[in-house]
This record gives structure tokens, C-alpha cells and sequence, in this order.
């Protein structure tokens, strides 16, 4: 894999799969904090150990409770007298940890430099990539958060070896979402893809590697253009407005990604009906759902409603989608996100079904 | 009093005293929310009929108590359902409402426009100025915040009328900072205000309306060419490592720029004794205090150990202080900031007496 250089306001970082520029970073800091959580606890002692510089371990639970301000304030309050400006943070693990982690580390002292070490799927094509920081409100999800750059993104496929098969799928969710939004070559390659002969042999294939390579291509390219999210980079929200309010709705116990590959059928499904959707690429993504065994809603549809109305992009009455035409293809190109009525989004049940 | 136009990375914004600018701010958002304290509710109100547009007011409790991420999290889970991004805030208070306000404002939805309306002297000559946000931890102040620009900053005089006289002198303790970093001539002027005049009459004269305008102009000055603190910028904190630990010993209940006034007596006896100050400005300031009826510090010095130590700016056991040679000219325009080991701090305790 290339290395993907990202330019942000205050300069580049790099994505890569070379150690070395996570230890030059260790180098120029008084002192290195890395966050895992007990699931990536021994990745985060591996890389501790290669880069044999003054440090601190913390180790938080894991899961989507943690994401609070709660576990922010108990960070600030622990390491605000550990650490110092000059200090440095390396966050070990997936979305939770590097959302989360990446929004301390700004917070502190007005933001200290951290870097990036995605351990699952889901991390490595998507949260670890754009600067996006987050936590958890009672209100919903990822609902306050700043944007902010890591100095540097490590990626190591070994780490995946040890993800548990709803984690890989979780990933997989939001590796058809790019491969969607990119073009119908990525898009069929990806919904093609072999992932449970990857579980079973845990061997990454030049295939899957380069499926995640074009995943962080892609959203590289779409937040290098638009990193605050004026206008382009709504697109990366395909299938996120109906998967947030899922989430939500099942209070985070099912996986961002798995949510994420629901919702894009559920949009496709509803852009289909209001006659934006001109693809067949809505019931193709439902089959390789259900193909994967992976259980659909089983509420009320109705149910999601307040969820969506609480969804941050939501202005007033209208509830914010992006819609393609089909893969590779924008609705609506000047607009990006499209404006539905809520009263319409659910105005015939059976579309969804 | 002419417009002051800040540049900022997003484009660029107003210090002005003509209201049109925060009501054209207002006019185009789909709601304003009004934050201000019990202090501040009158001004607020006043505010809040001028723009005569769709708007919530939120009175939280004056003192710093209330700069805590209680109040954060309060008012993202409060506000997170009845504002959305299009939404704007307004900040109708001192440093205290700025600083939280502007934090809450860029958290909520990883940012939500805001527009400063200072009411303190403390909070038109120095904090609604130059984009820092902040909140107090346990160990400290303003250990945890972002950097993040207001969408402009409306300046009325008449706001003043109505603040304490110990309010009063904390901007004016602020505002003789900002004239020492600037220049001899500004520092006399600033030294020989009658500010007991203006408390009695409530008339603002060309001379004082003129002292504010060049505080503003000078950090404007200052935070333009260094936004995020990397050089230029620590002048400012020029009286500030001592104030701080001041403050925390006296757990805040001393205005913040009292603090600074004592501050700036404290570091330049500090310098002229290690040889760095070469001006007889820190009794003059010392003097000034006194006269006013301002207490002194009635603690021992190494009581402030522990808090020096903690201030966000130290690295390892040295201490950073912004030393002037004399009243606009600073010892060191290479670092700025100097070293000082911890024990040579207080090497001897008459330097301070």
C-alpha cells in the first residue's frame, strides 16, 4: 500500500503503513500517552514497547458508553498534571477510542498533538480519516465534537486478524458506502468481496487490501476538499441519517458499520420510492445483508422518527439525506443533500419492506 | 471608536460598537440562543428585543464555579434538541459567559456559529479577543478548551455602567498589561487613568474609550500574527503563570485581572532580581495597586509551588515567564517565554515584599 499524504489547514500528515513516522512522533515528544481499550490493550503494549520512549498506558472500557464526557473530563482531570504541551497522544483502537481519544487530546491545554493507530476495519476506511472528533450526548449520537487532525495515521492489517466477525462486518458496512459513492467498479468489487474466506484465513488478500486502500482514497479526496462539511463531504453521510436513528433506536448495542450498511439500503429504498434513486443497487446491498446473516430492524418505522429529528444535520421540519443516482453518480450534484419532509419519509411502510 | 477588523483562517470578523453587525449575524440564522448570567440578564434582554427575531435565552449562574463541564454538558444535552447547525449564539456577558459559551458553542455540532457581546472591561480589552475558549478543571483554570474564532464582537460602553468597582479594576488590571507589552507612552497613559472617576460620573471620556480601543488593537495585533500560541502570542501572558497560580490558591474567588495586576508586580520583581527586568515599573505597578485599596497576597510564596506547576504552559520543572526589559520592549524577542527553574522562583522570599 502507497502512502496517502492528507493536507489539512495547518500543514499534512501521512496515512501509512511504515512505523517509522509514528516514532519519529514519539521522538520529538516529552512524553507519550497511548489510549487502547481492553480489547486492543495488546496492540497498544506492542506499540509502546517498539517505541521505547517515556509513556503512559490508559486502558477504557470498551464500547460506545464510554464515548461521554463523562470518560473526557475523567481524562482531562488524570492527565492534565501528567502531561504537558509538549506532551503526546497515540490513540490504539477503533472509532470509539479514536473519536473520543482525538477529542481530548484537543481539548487539552487547548490541544496537544496525537496520532492514529486504527485497529479494526471500520477505523482504518472511515473514523480515522477526516479529522472528525466526537462524543456521545444523551440527545444522540456523536452529537458534540470538534474538528481536529491527527499528525499521522498507522495502519497495520494485523491488527484486524483479531477482530471479531460482527467487527469485520461493521467495517464492511462503510466499505460498500465508499465503494458506492466512488464509482460501479469499486462498488461491484466490493460487494464481491470474499470477507468470510478473509475470517477463515486471516490472510489479507491483495483484493481486500486494495479495497480498503480506495476506501481511504476516497475519503481522503472528499475531506481534503471540504473539511468541515459545507457542502461535498455530506455525501459521506449515505446511509448515516436512517443508521444513526437505528442506532439510536437499539441504544448502541449494534455496530456503527452494520447500522451504516442497513441505512443504505433504507435510503436507497426511500430515494427509489420518491424517484431519486434510479439503480437497482438498494435491493442488491439488502440481499448481501441478509446473505451475511446479519438481522434487519424489527421495529415500528415510525419509532425512528424522533431520532431523526434530533440527527445534527437535520434543519427544521426537513430531514437531510444524500441520494445517488446510482453508484458513482449524485443526485443531486449542486446540492449534495437533499431535503425530504419527514411526513414523507415514512409515508408508505411497505417501501422498506 | 473605528471598527477593528480581525483576520482569522475562515475569513475575517468586527469588533464594532454599530449593533447592525449582530443584528445582520442574527438575521440569518434559523434561531439565536442568548447566553448570559444572572449579571448580564438585564443586558441580555435589551439584546434580545433588538434583534427581534426568533431566539431562547439561557441565564446561567455568575462566578467561575459555573466555567465547569457541568455547565458544558448541560448545555449540549439541553440545546442539542432545539438548535440545529443553521442555529447562532449569542455570548451577553464577561469572561466567564465568553469563555464557556464559546467552548458550548464549538462543541455542539463540532461548531455552531457565535457572536461576542462583552459587558466586563475585562472581557472587551482581553478575553472576547482572539479565540480562546475555555473551561476550569479541578487542577486548574482554563486547562481544557479550543481554539475557535467568534462571528463578531459588539462593544458597548453603557454595558460598563453597571459594573461593580472590583470588576472594574480587574479589566483595568488587564488593560495596564496590555499597555506595558506595548509601549512606554500607552503604559503612563494607562498608569494615570482616573478610573475612580469614571466610576463616580459613568462618563466614559475620549481618554478611557481611547486606552480600550488600543488594548484591543494591540492583542488583535498579537493573536493575528500567532493564533494558536506558538510564539508571538505568549507575551500575553505577561503577569499571567503568577495570576493563575494566585487565583487557584484563592480557588478563584479574586477577579481574574486583579490577579494579573498583582501578576505583573510579582514576575517583574521576579526578573528585575534575576536580571532580566531593567525598569522600575513593578513597583510603579505595586504602588498603583496599593492606592487603589487592592489586598495583597497573604500567603507564602511557596504555597504557589504546586500551582505553578500545573500551569499549561511548563514543561518539565521550569517555569515560563514573559520578562519585559522595560515597558515595550521584551527581554527576549527570540523565545518570548523564558525558562525559570522551579527554586529559583523563590530563591528569596523579600524579592516579593
Amino acid at each position: 500500500m502507497q502512502d496517502i499524504r492528507v493536507k489539512v489547514d495547518s500543514g499534512s500528515y501521512l496515512i501509512t503503513q511504515n512505523l517509522n513516522d509514528l516514532k519519529s512522533f514519539a521522538k520529538q515528544k516529552s512524553k507519550v500517552l497511548l489510549i487502547c481499550d481492553s480489547n486492543t490493550k495488546q496492540h497498544a503494549l506492542t506499540i509502546q514497547n517498539d517505541l521505547n520512549c517515556e509513556s503512559l498506558l490508559e486502558v477504557l472500557s470498551p464500547g460506545e458508553d464510554t464515548k461521554s464526557f463523562t470518560s473526557i473530563v475523567y481524562l482531562l482531570e488524570k492527565y492534565s498534571s501528567q502531561l504537558n504541551r509538549a506532551s503526546g497522544v497515540v490513540l490504539v483502537g477503533g472509532g470509539m477510542i479514536g473519536d473520543l481519544g482525538a477529542l481530548f487530546s484537543s481539548l487539552l491545554f487547548r490541544g496537544i498533538d496525537f496520532y492514529m493507530v486504527p485497529t479494526t476495519l471500520l477505523s482504518m476506511v472511515d473514523s480515522s480519516i477526516g479529522g472528525k472528533t466526537a462524543v456521545n450526548l444523551k440527545t444522540g449520537k456523536n452529537l458534540a465534537g470538534v474538528f481536529s487532525s491527527p499528525k499521522g495515521v498507522f495502519i497495520n492489517f494485523n491488527f484486524l486478524k483479531t477482530l471479531p466477525w460482527i467487527e469485520l462486518l461493521s467495517g464492511y458496512g462503510e466499505l460498500i458506502k465508499s465503494a458506492l459513492i466512488d464509482s460501479e467498479a469499486f462498488y461491484q468489487k466490493a460487494l464481491n468481496l470474499d470477507l468470510k474466506g478473509y475470517f477463515e484465513s486471516k490472510e489479507v488478500s491483495d483484493e481486500f487490501s486494495t479495497l480498503v486502500y480506495k476506501a481511504m482514497l476516497l475519503k481522503k479526496n472528499v475531506v481534503q476538499e471540504d473539511p468541515f462539511e459545507k457542502g461535498l463531504r455530506k455525501v459521506l453521510n449515505l446511509g448515516h441519517t436512517m443508521s444513526h436513528a437505528i442506532e439510536s433506536y437499539y441504544k448502541y448495542k449494534i455496530p456503527h458499520g452494520v447500522c451504516v450498511f442497513y441505512g443504505l439500503f433504507l435510503e436507497g429504498a426511500l430515494g427509489k420510492h420518491l424517484g431519486y434513486v434510479d439503480s437497482n443497487y438498494p435491493l442488491e446491498v439488502l440481499d448481501k445483508f441478509r446473505q451475511l446473516g446479519l438481522d434487519e430492524f424489527d421495529g415500528k418505522w415510525r419509532d425512528l422518527e424522533s431520532w431523526l429529528k434530533v440527527d445534527k444535520k437535520n434543519f427544521d421540519a426537513t430531514i437531510q439525506f444524500a441520494f445517488l443516482k446510482k453508484p458513482g453518480v449524485l443526485y443531486d450534484l449542486q446540492k449534495i443533500s437533499t431535503s425530504v419532509q419527514l411526513e414523507k419519509v415514512f409515508e408508505k411502510e411497505e417501501i422498506f419492506s
